[in-house]
Parts: C-alpha cells; structure tokens; sequence
C-alpha cells in the first residue's frame, strides 16, 4: 500500500512518498521542525509540504513520527509502554484525521524511574533487531533492548546536549582551540574509565591543559571521547556489555560511535537513520 | 608575628590584617578578583585595599593564596607536587617584591592524569586534619587525601559548574519551576546511585517530569542531589567510602552537602572557608 511518511522533530520535518512497493518516489525537508510551528499551524505545514502527494494518491494513509506527537505537538500522543512493537503501536497510533496519524512514542518504567522516547521506537523497528542491544546516538542518545522484536527496556543519555554545554558554555571553551588533534578522542575514551566518576573526568581536561600534558587542540575530541565512552560504559553496566551492538547513525557521529565500541571489543552493524525510519514506518503501517 | 593575609580569587579579593597573636584586627571585601584586575595592575589593587595596613605595620610580610597566582594573576607560581604540606609550601612561596609573596597551587600526578587545585591547599592546612579525608565544594569541588599533616593526593570534580550550566542552559532550565520542591534533593540523592551513569541520571529528570512522576518545583534540588551525589560517589570510590569527612563549607552548600553525606553514612566535621583559610595561611607563614 502505498503511504506518506513524515518524521517530524524538534528542528526538523521530513516526508517521504511511497509507492505499493515500499520505495520512495518523491521526499522533502524543510526546517519546520515543531518549534517553528505555531500553536495550529501543523495541519497548514503539512498541506504545504505534502498535499499534491496526498491529492495523487487519495488513498494513502499519512502516518508521522516524532516529537508532532509531544505535549507542544500537533496533539498529545500518550507513550505506549514497554514491551513496545510494532504491532503495539500500530493499535496505539493517534488519528489527527480520517487519513493522518501519529505513531507514540514509548515510556519504560525501569526500577530507576522512567524513562520516554519519541521518533526513536519507530528507527528501532526499522533494524533487523528481533534480540540484541539497538544505539542511538543523538543530543540524547538511546539504548535499547530489543526481544522477540518488541522494546523491552531502554535508556537515554544526555550526551550530545552535555557534549555542546561543556565545549561552549563551560570554563572549557577557553582552554579548546581548534583544529581540533582527533588523537584527543581517545585520550578522552581512555579518560572514560576513570572510577572516580565523570565530574571528576571532566576537570581533567582542564588540569591536563594547566599541566602542559594536553593542548588546547585536544580538548573537544577529549570532551566527545570522555562523554561517549562514559555513555557507552553506563549502556554497558545496564545492558551487561553485550558484544554486538546495532548502531543507527551516520556521518562523524557513526565514526566515532564505532571507533569507541570497537575500543570495547563490540561487533558492530549499522543502520543509517533514514533506513532505519522508513524501514520502521513500514512495519508499524503494515502491522495496521 | 603580625602579618597580611590575602585571599586573591578569580571573582573576590579578601583581605585580613593579623596581629601578632594572630586575630584579625581589620578585613576587607572587594569585587576585584583576578578577572577583573587589567594586565600589571595587581599592585594598584593591593595597595588601594591594603596600602593603609602596610604603612601601619611595615614589617608585616604580604602572604597571599589563590588564582593570583596563576598564568593570568599577578605572577604564575609554579604548581607544588604532592606531597605537600605547610612547610614545602612555605619553601616554594614566589616572591613578587620583598615584602609580597604568592603561595603556590599544588598539583597531585595521579595514574589517571594529573589534577590542579589553587588556594584550597591553605584551606586544607587550616583544617585540623592530621590524617583524613577533606571535602571543599564549589564550582570545581576538590577531595583531598591528607597523610601526616601533608596532602598526598586530591581530585577535582566540576560539580557547581554543571548544576550551573544544566540548571540554566540545558533543556531541563525549561521544566524547572520556583519556587523549589527541596524534597527533590533527596531524590536526585537516590537517583545518583544508578548504576547506568550520570548522564543517564540527568535524562531521567526530564523524563520524570514529561510522566508526570515529578514537579518541576523538584528539579532543581533533583539536579543540585544528582551532581553532589555523583560526586561524593565518585570520592568515596576512589578514596574508598571514609566514614569521617571534614567539611570546608558554609550555608545552603554545607547543609547540602552535611545531608548528601550523612545519607552515606559519614560523620562530619565542618569548617568554615574563612576560618581554615586564616589558619592555614598562618600556618605556612609560621612554616617559613
């Protein structure tokens, strides 16, 4: 059957057009993301973007993912618990009209408190993870356990927001210069270990720099390496350190993901984020 | 002997005049801290606050401590190396004329890289710490390891750095309400001992929030517990969970960090930075 597709985030709102077979025939992105929407104005965003799709193919179901289904959305989509699959969420989808709809997004109530994605259940879907250990990278990077192919259990990572507050705001800016010596990355990887926590490896950068032992080119690899290994490391004692690992990344994130599991003797397979997407979508739309 | 006591830091200037017994006999308070003096103006500074004092005493010696005597303060004063006690600082003091000396910062090369502190190794020796473990929270908070009247070994942790940045810059600044839940420091107490790490713990604030499990009057007291007891975890981890700690603190920050402690079980025993910094000035200046 063919569909439209919409992932649509914070910062970003893409679309694609798929025929019967699956494949794409037309896409677009724009910077519509949903903090550039007014309140009501996501149906008129849509139209613009997609409504001579959807008025070439009227029978197309228009099926969106991703932070148009939070609080300051399109409309509130409740989370689904775990165990999530696609199945699950198919039945759980918010229809905002006769042929648009919004896949929810999913919350784990883990002993340590809950925990919430929007957008990243639907990437999970789109990897050919039936058992295994799913990594998202990302301003809040995601783990997931995957069983049976549903989401059993995941958690989040303030990475990628933590990585841009210490590199730019913090008494670290001063000290970084650029180019950047990549060989800080692993310097940082290594730092990683360090059982005294990450506040404590995180003033290192600073005391190597005092010290001579470090340059200023060296800390903003150092500062991604420290706060990668620290999230893979956390991942790991939850996750019991598993040895294989499926990535959805690309570009420099997915280099560094892999050089930092690989120094941790994972196998890795990855997924770029837009396979992974309409791969998902997909499931979710045929499990309807 | 009557001397001049100077805490220079990066934000404040503070000065003591001692008598002969040692009691303060008159003080000074000033916004002109390191960063705020103009390249070669240290001296105007000085004399502006404290002229009238040396002219008064004109064999009181001028000790100071603290960022002054860093690469950007008045004269850089050479790290010391651990162990350090009052006399070797006494010994390695810079001077910068013949009444005007800097006591140098102390630097601790550990297997895990080296660490810097500058102006809480005379708070240190103002505590009456002989053999034990001393805790100086701040913007970069330090324990040191103290070992027949010497510091032996110390780490630093960005603790009041981050709860600045994420309570202010990071998504969390949005969720978090006033007037404050203090109940939620004792959540973000338990939180810190997660074993999935600290920037799982920080996620779990904002989930906690968008499930409705939390206030947003609590996440601020729920960071201000996360990042006090992360470090204290970390501390305790690399320094092996002491049941006594001595304390250099005042106010809200004491009394946060007396409850994070006793929640682990530790005694306490508390100084003020005031007291411990006049004391162990006058305990290197006694040492040289």
């Amino acid at each position: 059957m063919a569909f439209i597709a919409v992932d649509w985030g914070t910062s970003r709102f893409r679309a694609f057009r798929l025929d019967a077979a699956g494949k794409v025939i037309d896409r677009v992105v724009a910077e519509d993301g949903m903090a550039n929407v007014p309140p009501g104005g996501f149906g008129d965003v849509l139209q613009r973007h997609c409504g001579a799709w959807m008025a070439l193919d009227p029978d197309a179901p228009v099926l969106m993912a991703g932070m148009v289904g939070s609080r300051n959305g399109w409309a509130e989509a409740a989370y689904a618990p775990c165990p999530a699959s696609p199945k699950s969420l198919a039945d759980a989808v918010l229809a905002v009209s006769e042929r648009i709809s919004i896949v929810p997004g999913v919350i784990a109530r883990g002993p340590s408190g809950p925990d919430v994605m929007r957008g990243e259940e639907t990437l999970i879907f789109g990897t050919d993870v039936v058992d295994g250990l799913v990594c998202l990278p990302g301003t809040h990077s995601k783990w997931a356990r995957v069983e049976g192919g549903a989401i059993t259990d995941f958690a989040s990572f303030m990475t990628g927001e933590s990585y841009a507050l210490y590199r730019h705001e913090s008494l670290l800016a001063r000290l970084a210069a650029e180019p950047e010596d990549l060989t800080g990355f692993d310097e940082g990887l290594e730092a990683a270990q360090n059982e005294s926590g990450l506040l404590n490896r995180l003033f290192q950068a600073r005391a190597r720099v005092l010290d001579g032992a470090m340059t200023g080119e060296k800390v903003g690899p150092f500062l991604s390496g420290l706060l990668i290994g620290s999230e893979i490391e956390g991942a790991f004692r939850r996750y019991g350190g598993e040895h294989r690992v499926t990535l959805v990344a690309d570009g420099v994130i997915a280099q560094r993901y892999v050089a930092a599991l690989r120094a941790r003797g994972a196998a890795i397979e990855i997924f770029t984020p837009e396979r992974a997407f309409l791969s998902g979508l997909a499931a979710i739309a045929a499990a309807r």
